[in-house]
């Protein structure tokens, strides 16, 4: 059964599940949203997603949204196929879960806001709050040290192994790496920097950006 | 093994995971940190918690943070003792997943905000912000329209059966229905009041508001 995806390819939360897609081995099709024209909010779409976002996916008659959700229902459903991204004991899998909330609940919103401002806003025709932008790279710098440390001592968040924690960082640190000139929130920390060089470097991200 | 929990037991976060413990019925131990002094900040729960929150679980050797990891842990750790909070299929743990990320993602920054505002901004003396309140207000109504209509169609948010994505949401709404004077927000909504009439009174919940 192909995995129908819907939502735009280059959106951030549809990348990460279209990774794990590619990670796990696992057929997909994207149904194209056009989130600009606001195609997410009409009447057909808010059957499958009742809160307006991308993405959802549709398998044969079940259907899923929220991107970490869905990465791991792939990530169990599929455990022996493709990268196992949730760790072989039920600890490692437990740090998993423990990075991959961590990314939700205090990575994420600060790089949401700073990626929202200083690349949707202008295109979207809206003014940037500069008190916002500053207060968000606060807490993400805060953060990140708190990732430096870690990562000085694993090679990845949940221990030595890929994880769906490691991948759900991706898209969104693409933008402020490459597009808002925020690299140095990376480049200036000797473990994050290398542990983002390895992470990027894997085929199914690479997979993604040519989507 | 007992497990020990390390928070105060008033704490919301922490009285998910008692929730959860209490329901598998695994026996646990409190490990006061008295928040209102900041021992969360002590150099000493920053090495068990780097971002100087609870709780934190120790269980042997095992150190786990993070309230939705650690319930996700015990209730894969112990899925056959005491309550299920999964589901049987990994099509039903799927949607716990997805309901526990909506509330993860969705529910808790608002009522986080409001609860914050309201309950705590008084007891530290610091001023509450009138808009602010307003808008996590609006935002809160707009997801709980939402529940309202999933509740209509199924018992508890993930299907028939009470699950993490139900429980995860008990301790912060508490809170707005017994202390801050907004139990209309969810007494105005026939099936998110009988959802939440259900899930409150399980014994769990009353064992941890005696704590």
């Amino acid at each position: 059964m192909v995995v129908k995806v819907f939502g735009p390819s280059y959106a951030s939360c549809c990348r990460k599940v279209l990774v794990c897609l590619i990670e796990k081995e696992i057929e997909f099709e994207i149904i194209p949203i056009d989130i600009i024209k606001g195609e997410q909010k009409s009447p057909e779409f808010l059957k499958l997603q009742p809160f307006g976002v991308v993405p959802v996916i549709q398998d044969g008659d079940y259907t899923l949204y929220e991107s970490r959700a869905i990465m791991r229902y792939y990530s169990e459903k599929y455990k022996s196929q493709g990268t196992d991204l949730l760790g072989k004991t039920l600890e490692e899998k437990g740090l998993v879960d423990q990075w991959l909330e961590t990314e939700g609940q205090n990575f994420h919103p600060p790089i949401y806001i700073l990626i929202m401002q200083l690349v949707f806003h202008p295109k979207l025709g809206l003014p940037i709050d500069d008190k916002i932008v500053k207060e968000s790279e606060e807490k993400l710098e805060k953060v990140l040290d708190i990732y430096e440390e870690r990562l000085s001592k694993s090679k990845y968040l949940a221990g030595e192994f890929f994880s769906l924690a490691d991948l759900s960082h991706i898209p969104f640190t693409h933008y402020l790496v490459n597009d808002i000139g925020k690299a140095y929130m990376i480049r200036n920390k000797k473990h994050v920097s290398a542990w983002w060089d390895d992470i990027t470097s894997r085929a199914s991200w690479k997979k993604v950006l040519q989507l």
